[in-house]
């Protein structure tokens, strides 16, 4: 008799990610042609004892070894809660029992920039990026899930900023110095099959009560906005969100891509943007190339909205003899005999 | 001492439509050489007698005139409830208190295709294409506001197909033989201040108990999904999600652009898509050939979904060997011999 099928499915997500890393692994080094005393490739899962994570650690230590990848596991003590240290000894007692080899719990301090939600990320990845480095590891496994995504793009619809914010998390992602760091094993499982996973294989989870604490956005909308969603839309709106990421994600990575190549044809001689070139690109690719140069002056990307973007744009496309524009991070864009220019004032 | 905010807003609205169809008018035939014989052209509105649509005609009988245009309207009875009849001649009676002429009402019968929503808008859409042929009419303006934008583009995001389903509605749109017959005024307007509008110019207004209907998605929308929403993410959600529409449209025709000037150049000479040449594009302009290609076989646009365009790629980006794929519309695609074969089987 076969696992129980949401145990397959865990086991199947992470199975595909390890054949993914060692196809990666080949391309740099043949592992048949590997030496003997170069150790096989070591795979981390960032755990916080939550089931998705949970899963995804069980399922990492069945499958890596089968592969000949050692598996181990890291935790983050954020201290953001009274106990959080004996949490995380708890949580690497069970990476233990599942075999994983080496784990550890890290402990981090939690700022305050972008709020108590990117602090905490921000903490988090600097804190997981560190233990890679330090163990020498191919690649560090998160649990997020479907749902998670949905959250994350009903997050990024909030903000309409456009599609790039709409692409939720990627499947693969970096960190410092490893452009392919991250991988996301279960971005199309639903949080509802890591949970029974973990039932079935007897695996104690722990619900982190921020997740249910009404004080986050994130629990807001996983509580209370995505089920009255699905009311409203039926079943299928979690699956839809997370189609429309991907989608999103690779419209706006070509869209990037034009933005860059037409960025160079509608400079003149001396590199200033001429307006007269720009007024003939789509709207889609002219907003890229001025929000691309508006950062390059110095704006920051995360202050640059889409309002300041449109502003920008009717300096081309409706020209009333209109004075400069004052940007974030202390950047001016004006219109000056048929150029636009973008700069610190 | 002026009008109240609200009723400023609407005619502002209005007025910025009706200066735009002035200056369109002017390209094809410059008012100031109209000869005096021509009759000045004529708009008129479409009137459900809701809140949205009366004040919408408010504001065309107070800013028409002042424009040397004439300002007629339109309602739609679309026989699904007893007394719509009478309805109908109500909202008649009333554009003609406002001073709307010519004013007319118009019975059309609802099919059952695509669903009960679906099938009242085409027939809507059929009577209004008439009455502005039969009128001689430049323009029908909608009462679309920025919140029914908002429930077009999460009824969008259910279907889960890409950006272009997150485009909601145009401000601008044809009808046949007239590319851009249809105008929304108020489509960066909320509702409440079309609702306050007509308060004040006391205009009894009539609510649609379709509107509250929850057999009906949009309605489940409106009054339970997106107020969680905005209950889980803030208030600024319809905004946000109106944005995300008009940056969604200017994407998506980028990339359709994109997509037919790409597609000449992966044809070989007989005609044929060549898989290298497709795979060399990024996928998402590669995917809207796939699927351009797959609805001039004969596919029909509805009925295909992206899971069909992923299948298609897959013979072009993970080949190995797989059989023909059978697509809506009887459509088969093959890879043979390094070329992609889309027909009818």
């Amino acid at each position: 008799m076969g696992p129980h099928p949401a145990v397959a499915a865990i086991r199947l997500a992470v199975r595909r990610v390890l054949h993914d890393l060692l196809n990666e692994h080949q391309t740099s080094a043949e592992p048949s042609a590997r030496p003997p005393h170069q150790p096989s490739p070591l795979v981390l899962v960032a755990c916080s004892g939550g089931a998705d994570s949970m899963a995804l650690a069980s399922a990492l230590a069945f499958e890596a070894p089968k592969l000949g990848i050692r598996a181990g596991g890291v935790t983050v003590d954020h201290g953001l809660q009274a106990g959080s240290d004996l949490r995380a000894e708890e949580v690497v007692l069970r990476l233990r029992e599942l075999g994983l080899d080496p784990v550890e719990s890290t402990a981090v301090s939690v700022g305050r920039e972008g709020g108590p939600e990117a602090a905490a990320r921000d903490a988090r990845y600097a804190a997981l990026d560190a233990a890679a480095e330090r163990h020498g590891a191919t690649a560090v496994l998160l649990g997020h899930t479907r749902d998670d995504q949905a959250e994350t793009v009903l997050l990024g619809l909030a903000r309409g900023s456009g599609i790039r914010s709409l692409s939720g998390m990627a499947a693969v992602t970096g960190g410092p110095g490893a452009a392919r760091r991250y991988r996301r094993p279960f971005l199309e499982l639903d949080r509802q099959t890591a949970r029974k996973a973990c039932m079935v294989q007897s695996l104690p989870v722990w619900d982190d009560p921020h997740n249910a604490d009404p004080a986050y956005t994130r629990s807001r909308l996983r509580h209370e906005g995505l089920p009255a969603l699905e009311k409203a839309l039926g079943k299928g709106v979690v699956e839809a969100l997370a189609r429309t990421a991907q989608l999103s994600r690779d419209d706006a990575d070509a869209l990037d891509t034009w933005a860059r190549q037409a960025e160079a044809s509608v400079r003149d001689a001396a590199g200033l943007l001429e307006c007269a070139k720009l007024y003939a690109l789509p709207p889609a690719v002219r907003r890229r190339i001025l929000r691309q140069a508006a950062i390059e002056a110095g704006a920051p990307a995360g202050s640059l909205f889409a309002r300041h973007i449109e502003e920008i744009d009717r300096l081309i496309t409706g020209w009333r003899g209109q004075g400069a524009i004052n940007l974030p991070g202390k950047v001016v864009a004006q219109r000056q005999g048929g150029r636009l220019v973008i700069r610190q004032g």
